[in-house]
């Protein structure tokens, strides 16, 4: 074990002590070589959109933006995100099976690449506002396809959904979209599930969605402007899990690429990813507040759980495996025991590592939760006992930023009002006999 | 189905109209009911606190404690919560297995009535605070009894657990406490089981929590000043449950108590409750935004969802069962049918009920998700898509007061600081080819 493991040379307990714990470390090194390991190999025509949900730091998001990167938003306060971290609105693209008129008017006047619609009343609504403004609103027609994929973790197609239109139904909203003055039909987008960890499967599923659009383009004589490919790509968190070869990748999908450019010269082609970016490149760090035993058991009772990072907790999962976890900051000689790690919340489900092997913990330890870099704080419930946002740093060229402030606990006030109200009197009513 | 469903007589429609959706509205009516359906049945000696983790909104704590309740908090923003509330620090007692120094520092200088201690090294910290103010700061210790608890939905007690002092140590912890000038020890705490349904659980519960609070005070001579006998009192949610009936409880629980404070007219009896006082006050509104089929099947997809409401939405349940669920505000001659009510989050989880029996469906029509006062927006992923947190109101005395302001798209980027980084220059780095 590393005595004192670091992050471009910062060491963790350096970063532990400046900013406190708990707290999100993003090593801005690891994000960049991840996204150009896949950028740098894949066809340059593949456009790369980061999806936001993953993390949205707008600094993280302004890195990966200066590294190349377009976005896709579900959100207004992503699209505000998106757009302060710098990304034109040109490549921002918006999906969501029930966006608000408010934010459809914001896609429409910042002017995004597309919205990706998702139902024909939504079609009916873009068509409205881009009328008022006598625009006609880009629109790319998201498909749920009849083919359905294997293979990913939430598999998406082949199945009643709410995203999307069935692709049985893409005659009608073709010829519903033709009708509308407001809207400008520009192409399609298939999103097929999530944590994928073979290749071939996104190799599949892009040759699908590529024959999918090329179909569809010629029965309808479709400008193919935008051909959204999905993404849903994973990365390895538990024991036995590999993670993807960007060579692999490269190797399957580069081809289809060529060839479809071969027909369809003009056609931009994305890839939307968020996890796979960013969930190597962070660090959940946490701090041992105690340590006790149980009926034999040992725990270390740290300052960090599920309302940071629900995902290493393991809730909404059928079985409970252990994001990898290790001690920071000192060597230890003594030989590995089972620890259970858990958080400072009321509840046994407040769990980040059970039977961890580690060497023997005592308050004042520092933990780490490795590939924590997505769907950590956006993914939990923040508000859970009210112990409030941690701090995030991203660490880059060898120094630490702040890009998120800890919240202090009169923020979980803030937007609260209080009404001290009185109760009408109960019948029979009885205030508690105080013992005192 | 009423047309105009109301509350206090304001139609929720007109709350919808008012204060928008997705909107939680607590009625007040109904709050007071729950409580004192209780409160006036239980012996006048087992005192009730409200926890608020079951719904820290500081209205409603204020409207719990002008009824009468104590308080039980879990974090400084919950202390916070319920001296804003008026709470007195007498009447607040405050356990977690985590508890920072900061915590337990805001907790002695309150002068809470009892921090629950659930480890030595706890005990330890408490009495060097208790030391550094000169002040001996009351604790009671909370058990890990030896003892199970059947029927309860998360068992507590009979294993290894991250909380409370093993039964089996509590000689070795007395025996601490004793030496330490920073610490008078007053009692003992127990927690066993929550969301239980069965009223000879909870009374079994509560007589072996009694006997081992008497059995270790005899033995050690303690001053019994507090018993916590725990809660854990569930409500129905689900087809086939049944809501906990407040007689059947008191008349299994009083002559416990009458029983104990024959033999130790001194000590308080402290019972907690959460879930069981907010769950039946609040209503979940959600607007429909779309609908649609996919192969074959009925969406309504909603302005609400997961990043509100995860517990209707099932998340982290092995068995995926509906909320109550309704149309409100306008009747239906037409025969009910399966819908989906789906939210506008782009993942398949985000699904408030599935196959719910409704009417025909169609955009603006008002949904109320039922028993969603606890549990709600403090379990969730608030910042989940960044869609923010909604409005909440709670109604009372036929006003509507809106105790939450509904967050704006800004809220989500507070705290949050752009820092815009050059990358350094990757090996070989190309940028995508634009095609546009």
């Amino acid at each position: 074990m590393t005595p004192d493991p670091s992050i471009q040379s910062i060491p963790f307990t350096e970063l532990a002590r400046r900013f406190g714990t708990p707290l999100f470390v993003y090593d801005g090194d690891v994000l960049a070589e991840q996204y150009r390991g896949l950028r740098d190999r894949l066809h340059p025509a593949l456009e790369i959109r980061y999806s936001l949900k993953a993390n949205p730091n707008v600094s993280v998001c302004a890195l990966l933006h200066a590294l190349g990167a377009g976005a896709e938003v579900s959100s207004l306060a992503e699209l505000l995100t998106a757009r302060r971290a710098g990304v034109p609105a040109g490549e921002i693209m918006v999906p969501g099976p029930g966006k608000s008129r408010a934010e459809l008017a914001a896609c429409v006047d910042e002017g995004v690449h597309a919205i990706l619609c998702e139902s024909f009343g939504e079609l009916r609504d873009i068509d409205e506002l881009g009328r008022d403004r006598g625009v006609r609103v880009p629109v790319a027609l998201r498909v749920n396809p009849a083919f359905e994929t294997r293979g990913a973790g939430l598999a998406m197609g082949g199945r009643p959904r709410q995203f999307g239109i069935d692709e049985a139904q893409i005659a009608d909203a073709v010829a519903l979209a033709r009708g509308l003055a407001g809207v400008r039909l520009i192409g399609i987008h298939v999103y097929l599930g999530t944590r994928i960890l073979d290749e071939d499967v996104i190799v599949a599923n892009t040759r699908n969605i590529l024959e999918l659009a090329d179909r569809q383009a010629e029965r309808f004589d479709l400008p193919l402007e935008l051909v959204g490919v999905g993404g849903g790509l994973g990365v390895a968190y538990f024991d036995g899990e590999r993670d993807l070869a960007p060579d692999r990748l490269a190797d399957g999908l580069n081809p289809l690429v060529t060839e479809f450019r071969a027909r369809r010269p003009h056609t931009r082609l994305v890839l939307e990813l968020g996890r796979y970016l960013t969930a190597s490149c962070g660090t959940y760090l946490v701090g041992v507040r105690y340590t006790k035993e149980s009926m034999g058991e040992r725990f270390a009772i740290t300052d960090g759980g599920t309302h940071h990072h629900m995902a290493a907790v393991g809730i909404g999962s059928f079985v409970r495996r252990n994001f990898p976890l290790r001690l920071l900051g000192r060597a230890s000689a003594e030989p590995a025991e089972p620890w259970h790690v858990t958080g400072p919340l009321c509840t046994p489900n407040d769990t980040l590592g059970r039977n961890v092997a580690l060497p023997p913990l005592r308050p004042g330890d520092l933990l780490g939760v490795q590939r924590s870099g997505a769907y950590g704080l956006t993914a939990s419930p923040t508000l859970f006992l009210g112990h409030g946002r941690p701090a995030e740093v991203l660490v880059h060229r060898g120094e630490a930023y702040l890009v998120r402030e800890r919240d202090r606990p009169e923020e979980l006030l803030r937007g609260q009002r209080l009404h001290v109200l009185t109760p009408a009197p109960g019948p029979g009513e009885r205030r508690p006999e105080r013992v005192t």
